[in-house]
Formats: structure tokens, sequence, C-alpha cells
């Protein structure tokens, strides 16, 4: 029940017709008494560095939801970014701290990283190879590197990709061994498909699944079926997995806690949630 | 449920924490399946002009309901205004037209007005006084005027109130007579106490109920109390009378119909709202 009372998170993007996170974080609050509720708001991009400001200066704003087309340019808008953002050179999640600074942060693979340690794997010392150096690929090795990975190869089909998203790891990480070798799965710990292969019949696998240890943790992102191709030649090789949809549950916690909100499981969000994967 | 198609109706003003109209406008909007919501934006007046502009440009917006302290600023921020915002010199509720314009009325008073009508009286040609010239006075005097009054007799403690409204009214609406003679309510069809007298216990009656006569019409803003001592008066010497809260639902299908939403009748919406007075 929205009251005066009530703290908005503006959910900004455009268009807002498919958004997800109204329908996962509001059945959440209702349930537990948290007077706050996701708001999309389909800003254009031309208004967005000014709105992004006022919208910070509503004295009921708890934080923002950001996503396409504003994650990058949100990192230009921020007052302090996390070394997430700063890797991946965009944010998904923004809040107000004390003093009026906008604060931001990206939980993409964040979920990721959750999903990996919930399941019993370590992340600190181990390798992994990110398919796809996109949006949600850096945000996975952002991740992975801030989680204490060792070693982490990335891949994409446009080699400059890979490339920067490698520099901006050595950066900010210099401990960090980044390769940009290939996709061979052979011998990491973790080996993640952050490509949107799989999304379509017919697509081809994003590596080759023969290669990949079965002590390999094989996870995905592409959620438009609970198990793709590639997990599923993945699990009949032995190898433990972890779909997309996971991912997205692991990361509401993560901005809950971000927002100052009460956190939880991802299994009571997924049980909450008013959407089935 | 609030999804990516949600329409937002935002309600500007601060603080937001009194806010009555999320509780109104919600469940109605629930109970019909109609996807809008009302949202309460704590927007600072320092922020008001530049936030007005851009929320009116989010791809999902519906419309605004403008409360205190925006009110007399927005007039200024509209591309059209009704007559009742130019004599009223505020507005409270804003919409965008096909073309983007942002066009305001006020219906604050337009609720009085709908509500005289429905309890079987007329306005046009009829002789109204309205105690009280300020924001709400101004608002009731303003609808009357629309609605066709051939008469009206404004009273406000600040002399100078009552007679820039009467400007006003008159450049407006050259046909109408409009006195600044006293509080009298002898011969009056309709008497309405504009002011906040009512509010606490022991305050004076707004007018001497001796010279109102049985067949005038008397109305009432203060919502505190069902019946306020005014209303009990006028009842005892055989008025019809009309309590504060009528006014405030009967307003509600009027800014419905100015938004574009399917309208409904002030007893479907008083039954379906989470508020109780």
């Amino acid at each position: 029940m929205i009251s005066g009372r009530t703290h908005i998170i503006a959910h900004l993007g455009v268009p807002t017709e498919s958004f997800k996170a109204p329908m996962i974080y509001n059945p959440y609050f209702e349930e537990r008494g948290i007077d706050a509720v996701v708001m999309p708001m389909g800003c254009e991009a031309e208004d967005y560095p000014a709105f992004l400001r006022l919208v910070f200066r509503l004295r009921n704003i708890a934080g923002a939801l950001i996503t396409m087309p504003h994650k990058v340019c949100t990192v230009g808008l921020l007052d302090e970014s996390s070394t997430t953002v700063k890797v991946c050179g965009a944010c998904n999640a923004v809040r107000r701290d004390a003093e009026g600074r906008l604060v931001g942060d990206m939980f993409d693979g964040e979920g990721f990283v959750r999903g990996v340690l919930r399941k019993g794997r370590r992340i600190e010392g181990a390798s992994a190879l990110v398919v796809g150096s996109g949006g949600v690929g850096s945000a996975i090795a952002a991740s992975l590197a801030n989680a204490g990975a060792r070693r982490l190869g990335l891949f994409d089909t446009r080699a400059e990709s890979a490339e920067k998203l490698a520099n901006r790891l050595r950066t900010h990480y210099p401990e960090l061994k980044v390769v940009t070798d290939g996709k061979d799965p052979k011998g990491y710990d973790i080996v993640v498909n952050a490509t949107p292969l799989g999304m379509n019949d017919g697509d081809p696998l994003p590596a080759d699944v023969n290669r990949i240890d079965p002590s390999t943790f094989v996870g995905e992102v592409v959620m438009k079926q609970e198990e793709t191709p590639f997990l599923a030649a993945a699990r009949a090789r032995g190898c433990m997995i972890q779909v997309g949809t996971d991912m997205l549950f692991e990361q509401i916690p993560a901005y809950l806690e971000f927002f100052g909100f009460p956190s939880t499981t991802p299994e009571e969000l997924r049980r909450l949630a008013k959407i089935r994967y």
C-alpha cells in the first residue's frame, strides 16, 4: 500500500515494458512490511543526466536501479564509484549518501559470484574463463576479480572488447593474471557463458564443452530457458552448474543491502516473485 | 501490481507524509484493473520547476497531482491553464497533451460543485456566499462561477484577499455579480465555509447560522469531523448540507476524467478507499 511515507526506488531505463525488477522487489517489500516500492520511470537518454540528479533530491527517494540505455552514462554522473563500476564502465545501482553525494555500484556480476559461493565453491584463488566481454561479461569479470579470483581468461568475438576489459582489470587489480588467449575452457575452475548464445534455438555452444573438466563449475547468463544446451552438456559431463536465473535472484540481496533495506535469501525472493522463468 | 507497463501519476509536494490521494486512487485503479499508480514524490520547492518538466518527459507519466507548496508556482510553468487556474492563481492537476504541452487545471472547487449538483440543487443562476478567500475558497468561488452562478459574495478576515479574488472573478466572468460586503448569509442560495474554523474545538462559527434561510444549501470544507458544529447548526435549521469529505470524493472523478482514465462515482471511491474519515 503506497502512502506518503513510502520510499521510492526509481527504476530508470527506456523502454520500461520488459522490466522485471518491480515484480521481484515489490512482493518482497510487501511481504516484509518494508514501506518502499520499485517504480519504473521511462526516462529518455537526453533527459537522464538532469533527471537522475533531481530524482535523488526527492525526500522519499531510496535509490535507483539503472538499466538500458543509461548504465554507461551513469558512471560520469556519480560522486563516488565502486571499483566494479570503474572496471565495467557501467553502473546499475545508485544511492544517495548522508551528504547527498551519489554513490554507484554494479551488482550484475555479484549475483554470479554469490551463486558460486552459495553452491560451496571457492572464488578466492580460482581461475575463471568468461566468454563474452559485453556488459554482463564485464560485470562478471569485475566481480570475480573483486572476490579474489587469481586468473581470468577473457574472450569476445570482438577481440578489442576483451582487450580493453583486460586492461581495466589489470589497472585495478594488479595482482590478477588476465589472459585473452581464446576460449578453450580446459583447466579453468569456473567457466561462464556471458554471451547471448542459447537465446535462440540452434545457437552454437559458447565454448567447447568436451574440453571442460568435470570438476569445473559452469555458469550461464541466458535466462530464456532454465537449462540451456550449454549447461545441459556441462551437467552431462558431471560439472556443477548455475542457471541464469540464479544469477538474477542472487544479486537482489546485494541491491537490498546497498540501499539499506533488510536483506533476504534468493530463495525467498524467488518464491515471492510475481514472475516465473 | 506495478510493472514496466504501469503509468505514473506523480503526487508532487513536500512533506508527503500526510498525502491521502494514494489511498484513494490506487485501490480504485486496482479494483478496476487500471494499470496506473499515484506515487508521492517529495520534491523541494527549489527543484520543482525543473523536476516538473522532466517528470512529464517520462514515457510512462500519466499526470501529476500538485499539492503544497507547489500549487501557485505551477501556474507559471504551464503551457495552457484553465480559467479556474487563472482565477485561483493555483493549479493542482497537470497533464501532458498530445503535443507534449503541459495543461493545468484545479479541481478542489469542482468537488464542491459536483456535490451540490448531485444533491439535486442548481448552481446555474444561483447566489453563493463563500466565507474564506484562501486557496480552497478561491477554488470554490472559481468553480461556482464556472458552473454558472449569478452572484457571489466573498468574505475573508484579510479583506484584501477577498478583493483580489473578486477582481479576478470579474475579469474572467464579466456577467457575474461579485460582492465583498461582509458575511451575512441571509438571502443566499448556497453558503460555504472555506475557512479552517471547525478544525479545533471551541472555534467560533464561520457565519451567523441564525441568518441562514432553511432553503439555503450549506457546505463545508473542514474534514476533521464528519459534521462540524456549523453544519450541525445549519441542519438544525432545516438546511440541506454537504460535509467536507463529500467535496473530497466528488473531485476525484474530475481528476480521473482530466487524466483520461475511466471515471466512477464518489460512492465507489469512498467504499474502496483505504482511509476512513
